[in-house]
Parts: C-alpha cells; structure tokens; sequence
C-alpha cells in the first residue's frame, strides 16, 4: 500500500501507459483484472470508438480502470464530455497544459494524472491541481519532452520538487527497474513498451515480433522540428534521418510524415513504411517471446 | 565488500571518472583518500603533464587510483609506456576498441576496466579480457555512445550480456540513483559531473557554479556527425545547433568547433564560447554549493 495504489485503488503500483494503437480494452481490462491499472488510449480512438472501449472495459473488468487522454486531441471538448457521461473514474492527461481541464474533471469527481518531462511541468500540474504526476523520461517510446531528461534524471528531480506521488515511466520493463525507480523516490511506474507487445495489445504481430529483436540503438528520438518521437529505425525513419541531416525544415518533415503512419506501421503492420512507435526497454526483451499481461503481470510482481 | 571493491582494493564502491580538464591529481588524490577510486584523466595531458600527475598523486595518497585513458589519445603508445614505466596500477579505458591494449595492460599486471556504451562492446571489451566494464548512459557528459541507451536501459542490458562485474555511469550524483544502479544489477558506479564541480576539481569556478544552477533541458547531445558530445546550452552550441538543423557538414561542424573549445570552457571558464561538457544529473544538484570531495563522499555512502 502507497499513495498511488490508494489513490487509484489497485493492488499494484504499477499502470499500464495509455499508448496509440496498442492499447484498447482488451489490454486495458486485462492488467486491471491482474492488480495494475489499464488505460485506454484515447490518442488512437475517435470519440465513439472510445465510447464502445469504455464500455467493452467496464464489461471485461470490474477493477478501477482508467483513459489517457493527449491534450492535443483535436476533439478535445467532445471527448472529455463523453469520458464524464460514461463515469470514468480516472483520467491521465499527456502532451499540453493541464491547467484547462483539471479542475473540470476535478469537479466530476474524476482522479487525475498528468504526464510531465520536467520539474517545471511538474509544479505546473502540482498547481493545476493534479493528484499524481507521471514523470516520464528519454527513454519512453513515442512522444517525447524536449528536454530529453532520462528517467534516472528526471524520476528525483520532480520528487524534490512537488509533494504529488511520483509514477515514473520510461525505460521500465521489468521487476529491477521498479526497484530502481522507487529507489529514486517513485510510488509507481508506468510502463508501456512492454504491454505494447503482450498478446492483449491491438498492434499487428509483426510488430511486437520486430520489437521484441531490437538491440540498444535501434530506436531514435526523431521529428524534433515537429513532436519529438521516439521510432524504432527503417526505412521511414530513415527517410525522416536523412532529410534532417540535411536540414529539413518542419514543413518538409509533416509533408514526410504524412498522415496515418503510426496506424500504418503499429496496428496495420507496414515494418518499413510505418512510424513505429516503441521504446529503448525493447532491448531487455530479446529473450521474450509474445506473452499474456497475466505472464507479465506476474514477472512485474514477484519477490 | 563486492567484486569492484575486492578488483581495486577500495573501500566504496565509486569511481570517480576521468574527465577532460577537471580531474588532475588534486581531484584523484581526494577520491582516493575517501575510500573511492580517483582516476587521472589523461584525454587533457600531455605525456609529461599526465606524468607530473602521476608523482603528485601518488604522493597524496597511498591508496590505489587509476588513469583514464581515450584509445583515441593521439600519442597512444608513449602514453601507455608511460603509464606502465610509472607503476599505474590502474587503466579505465574509452573511447575506442579495447582489443589492441587490454592484453599489454594485463601483462603487465595492470588491472583493467573499459567504459561501453551497448551490451555489443561489453562483449567485446569481455573477450578482449577487461577485468570489469564500464556502462556509460546518455545521460553522462561530455563524450557518449551513439546508440544514446539511457543508464537505466544499459545497466542491465549489459548486466545479462556478460559475466564480468558492472560499473554504471551516467546520470548518477546522490545516493537514491547509487541505490537505483544497484537494483539494476550494477556493483559499482562511476560519477563524473558530481565530482567535476567540487573544490578539487581543476574546471574554473564559473564554470562549477554555471553548472550547479542548470536546469533539465539545459545540457544536450550534440555534434552527432563528428562524436556526440554532451554540452550545456551556450552561445557556443547554439551556433553548433543552427548549424546542424541546417544540415552542416561534418567538415563545417569541425571548423566551427576548431580546436581548445572544452580547455577554454571547462579550465578557463569561457562560459559563451567555451565547449562546457556536463552531463544532465546537474538538474539534481541545483541547491548546492561547490563541496568538497569528503563532502561529497560522505553524502554517497551514508546509510
């Protein structure tokens, strides 16, 4: 028992990252039914199909469960609407300011996380009103911070600097480095890359089987000018490598990037044209094959 | 006791890493006389400098301390005959394949570790016949691996992929990230940025307390076309910045950097156009002074 499994009431400090094209309510189900906390990944989903998540979630589990919600969502007031009028107990906000929507949910009764990648942004979600911070490092796939602070950096750095549970994410994909971050002050951890390749995601098998063969190097945080991102390397991120090495200004890297990439490469399993979103900890899996959340779960938690 | 302190005769398990002008005998000696292991960083020495160093360390303490030595040293063999003819006890190894060295350093009953930055060249460094492997983040300043795997990735990615003991390097500055290294499966760690802005330490004053006041964010890695470095922001690496999301070539980014860049930031305190080489645990250190090195020691090992 800490301050992160009281708040969310779970058995396990540990949470599931809401991640695009990875996380539906079968994954999300799944690890709130073994003690964590599942998210659903709103970031992937438009409003009505988050709708039937919730709601397939809600029939799959009756353990708390929760939606990451990115603030950048282009329907933004439509699906805060909608995670209210289906009684989402929980909500983690990533990727823009909390200061607009905490107090809302706040005022719903709604239990609230906010992913940060400084202790700046941190006392800025600490003011805003947030119940607990993620503190999410470099190493974490996908989207990214700016200030490419690693999570052995970053982790203590926000615990001195806000009173708020920590739950640390990036780079976590097994029981040493949970030890590792509650040493650094951690209540709890949220891990993504190594749900992401369970049986219970919804991204393509081709996928976790190439993930799960990457070594250290093997992914890069790329598209700077526009999000920074972390991609597992092919031969669209090396498209995205070598116009930036030459310089490329942000227009050329969206008109690059196009649309649908991630889908294209996570969900529909295009290997060399797809953005492929995962991170660093890939490189602890090598031994791994596709397991059940139930596998993980229990290698998460064992003494 | 463990197998790093059993290899070098130290009481703590510490290193503190050798550094471009900052760790000179008065640094090393400090080290030492603590209980840790203080390294000579030769990468800034001139053959005779590194010598003088040599005498006056060893006269500061009769405890064991060691050289570090980039295999890019440009006068490589006068250095490591020098190293041998002076009775150093101790080489730590960088920047470069151990394969040529290791087994002359062993003949010669010098203990040897090398610093990796990919389970990749911990094997190697392994078979070359290292005694101990040095597993270095991006996180840590100055000079870093391109493959830009964080500490908490490294460790224990390189921990499963030899047999050898590990020392972890990188973003390590207070007893939380030396306990976090340790669940991670590292025996001993090596600080750098800690032990750079002590009173021992040879880099000038202005550029100990820049260092003690930057934020996350405000170091990063840069000028990947010729050896990423880890730099703070300054006038200096902004110019380095433009130029590389221009797309400069590695040619350009060589004559922009011209030669003494770290001599004039570290050891003059050229604070705009000196190259600063840091790494990112200063963010940890914001609310301290410049301490001593017993002052430091004794933060790092108390229970």
């Amino acid at each position: 028992m800490n301050r992160i499994t009281s708040l969310f009431g779970i058995k396990h400090p540990i949470v599931q990252g809401g991640m695009v094209w990875c996380s539906g309510w079968r994954l999300a189900s799944a690890v709130s039914n073994a003690g964590g906390l599942g998210l659903l990944g709103a970031g992937s989903m438009h409003p009505e199909t988050l709708r039937e998540h919730i709601r397939k979630c809600r029939a799959a589990t009756d353990k708390p469960f929760g939606v990451n919600i990115p603030l950048m969502y282009p329907q933004i007031d439509e699906i805060m609407q909608l995670v209210a009028d289906e009684g989402v107990r929980i909500v983690f906000t990533s990727a823009g300011s909390p200061a607009k929507w905490t107090g809302w949910l706040k005022e719903r009764g709604i239990t609230v996380a906010h992913v940060v990648s400084s202790s700046y942004f941190a006392r800025k979600a600490e003011a805003a009103g947030v119940d607990a911070v993620v503190a999410e490092g470099f190493e974490a796939g996908g989207h990214n911070g700016r200030e490419e602070t690693t999570t052995l950096c970053l982790v203590p750095t926000v615990c001195d600097a806000v009173s708020l549970p920590v739950i640390a994410a990036g780079g976590i994909a097994d029981r040493r480095a949970i030890r590792a971050v509650e040493a650094l002050g951690a209540e709890g951890v949220q891990i993504g890359t190594r749900f992401a390749l369970t049986q219970e995601s919804s991204a393509s098998e081709d996928f976790k089987i190439l993930c799960l063969n990457l070594k250290e190097g093997d992914t890069m945080l790329m598209l700077k000018k526009l999000a920074p991102t972390r991609l597992v390397k092919n031969a669209f991120s090396n498209a995205v490598y070598t116009a930036e090495t030459a310089g490329a200004s942000e227009e050329e890297l969206r008109l690059l990037l196009g649309r649908g990439r991630a889908k294209k490469g996570i969900f529909e399993g295009d290997l060399n044209e797809g953005e492929l979103e995962i991170g660093q900890a890939t490189c602890l899996l090598n031994r791994k094959g596709i397991q059940t959340v139930e596998e993980v779960m229990k290698e998460l938690t064992e003494d």
